[in-house]
């Protein structure tokens, strides 16, 4: 690893912050915005899940009832009856959280930050399930780790792919089990037994990331790891999907091992997080309201989804397959190998529609034949025109010479059933 | 410096762990929380200085016309219109800054963590004035500098102290040059022209810290670093002294170079702060009660600085000296060499009084024989009963034999003079 010194200007910099680069995907993201383009590229909740009323009752009574507190200066664990709102509804899943293992972060982004920067010194081996959330890659790689992709299907990461070598090498792994970000896809029940046992039995600590785990649309979300094993796993949440994500309210749970410094990283990071929405969210989650609030955020993604899913089927050539998500918000999209999704993003703009390259979302080596869609923003009749503009511009690349050629009608016989994602037990 | 990696428990942590430590401090703090205890401990604005009823009215606008946008996730450079308004405000006060220099933070602790993660190395040099303010040390020290002290008197940092071969091998220099925390003191305006000086010339990139530049009690502000030298300074500031702390709303001004690496560190932190507190702060500076607010804030603190210090100068016995801020939150206490304040805690507490130890504001040599005393949080009459008690424990320690000795009547001679901070041209 090259360890001398980068420098920006006149000023050296710091190791690390060679691992800084300008994202691609932000710049894409800004051209989406464009008013003239359906956007299925940033992964936001729709602006119709926002539950803005109930948000301005319960920020009138935290002003009016509470104000110092909220305030001043707060606890760097984050606001008590939060944390254990927290592991209460933590235990209704099954993971038995005290409180006292609860640190509430400025988004579960934090949370990635903060069991980097404890964890990983530079060179240090992580494990990485492929693809992977972008984000997290950018929290870890500032730290300066080694990455070693674990390779996964349609139902996960595959836990036998992990070497007993590789598993005592690694500060972490780190995954997103359910309905994943950027393939949707959910990690199988039986491969989260495999995986809890090997990790425990070489001493590796599992970081779960879980941002989507209560937008569940078929089925119920399998058991998480934490409950599997909550002496080897940091469990990272989020209010950003289910709440708003302009709240930036997440939090961690952790091994009482490890809570010492993971709140001294979040004292020297921020102090602590917002008193106000600290008290938002856990007034929206005990407003008694809450439970119907999820279901209709539900109904309405699961709609989506479905939607988007048919359109898929009904305009995507042959040689395109799709995952089948369970939840969550993103269907992911595999191209004939010949289409590089970077390259295809250009076309699809000139058509007015927008994704995610799949190339944004690895760790170590990318995948160009692929692209990420987001379910949740775009109405059903941009759903519906969306897709059929895609599908032309795939159409196009495959076919460059006939680029007009008309839609061809929908072949149920042309889904890749190896993609489709089990419906969790 | 050691590089072998620690654990905690099973887990083996990343060398920077070792250097994140408890912070005395923040148990210091619990205690002094006690409701039989005047604390003069915690650096807190005063209850009675947080606009509350401008707050309510505010965040019911924002979530009535801004609601989606301050809901959803937002840029992470910040809201552009606060970033125009820091801009602006900063102008005022004679730094020509444009809002593409602007990021705004989750606090300035955000600020300074950025700018460390960004610039420090294991082992780099860090030039910090002493004593300093405690959390730069703790969000510096996580990236595994080697701290170089620079010396200062009643006055400030002194630049003649800074040799040239320093200067060129640090990464930067921390100070805090506007009633410094702990200190109260301020940055002569000859001493900072000799700084920007010293630093242009070698290329030491100055961090000033500048929470408290508003707080100004009698003269004016002398003229930032900032605006004295703009590409070789990274200004920070905070409206949680001059609007709230718990909306965790900062800013960092930088040199253009360093803005890429900041903004992608700022990313991988929290994405972005939080969007409802943007549109607050915001909100509050342009909603054309903000000059009145900042008088009144300066008014209440003047008036209770200036009884702390008559009170001291009543009560305490020879040999002990304090600063006379001319702004800011803090004074500074040097008791005569013999008497540890670590030990002094005990004693004022155990007569229901406390502050916080001198010895936790240095990066490297404490001193022991010094202390902080806020003077925004107490009552006036907590401030005459308080600073009467404290005296009576130094005292004590000074004549173990005769604790109970009475109060000796107040002396203006026995103020040491030297301890005077001028007043600001």
């Amino acid at each position: 690893m090259d360890r001398h010194p980068t420098s920006a200007g006149r000023w050296q910099l710091a190791a690390r912050a060679q691992r800084m680069q300008p994202s691609a995907l932000r710049e894409l993201l800004k051209v989406a915005e464009r008013p003239d383009i359906i956007s299925f590229a940033g992964g936001l909740p729709s602006p119709c899940a926002l539950p803005v009323e109930r948000l301005q009752a319960a920020v009138q009574r935290i002003l009016q009832r509470d104000a110092v507190a909220a305030l001043q200066y707060g606890p760097s664990e984050g606001y008590l009856p939060l944390r254990e709102t927290i592991a209460e509804r933590l235990s209704k899943r099954g993971a038995a959280v005290s409180p006292s293992q609860v640190l509430v972060t400025t988004g579960s982004q934090q949370g990635l930050d903060l069991v980097a920067r404890i964890l990983v010194d530079p060179g240090s081996s992580v494990l990485i399930e492929t693809p992977t959330y972008l984000g997290a890659v950018q929290a870890l790689a500032q730290y300066e780790p080694v990455f070693e992709e674990v390779p996964a299907d349609a139902a996960g990461l595959l836990p036998e792919r992990l070497t007993e070598a590789s598993m005592r090498r690694a500060r972490l792994l780190y995954t997103q089990p359910n309905f994943q970000n950027p393939t949707g896809r959910t990690l199988a029940p039986e491969r989260r037994i495999a995986l809890v046992s090997r990790a425990t039995r070489h001493g590796l600590l599992l970081v779960e990331d879980d941002p989507y785990g209560e937008l569940v649309y078929s089925g119920v979300t399998p058991a998480s790891l934490l409950s599997m094993a909550p002496g080897s796993v940091v469990h990272l949440g989020s209010f950003s999907k289910v709440v708003a994500p302009g709240l930036r309210v997440g939090y961690l749970v952790a091994p009482e091992a490890l809570m010492g410094k993971l709140l001294q990283a979040k004292q020297a990071s921020d102090l602590h997080t917002t008193g106000i929405t600290q008290r938002l969210v856990h007034a929206l989650l005990n407003d008694g309201e809450y439970d119907a609030h999820l279901d209709a955020i539900r109904r309405r993604y699961r709609a989506q989804c479905a939607l988007m899913l048919s359109c898929l089927a009904e305009h995507m050539p042959d040689g395109v397959t799709w995952s089948r998500p369970t939840g969550g918000m993103f269907l992911w999209v595999t191209l004939p190998a010949e289409i590089d999704s970077t390259l295809l993003f250009e076309d699809a703009l000139a058509r007015g529609v927008a994704f995610i390259p799949g190339a944004s979302f690895h760790a170590v080596a990318p995948k160009a034949n692929t692209l990420r869609l987001t379910f949740t923003t775009a109405t059903p009749s941009q759903i519906e025109s969306g897709i059929a503009r895609l599908a032309q511009a795939i159409r196009a690349r495959l076919r460059p010479t006939e680029p007009h050629r008309p839609v061809a009608p929908p072949a149920r016989e042309r889904i890749d059933r190896s993609a489709v994602l089990q419906a969790q037990a």
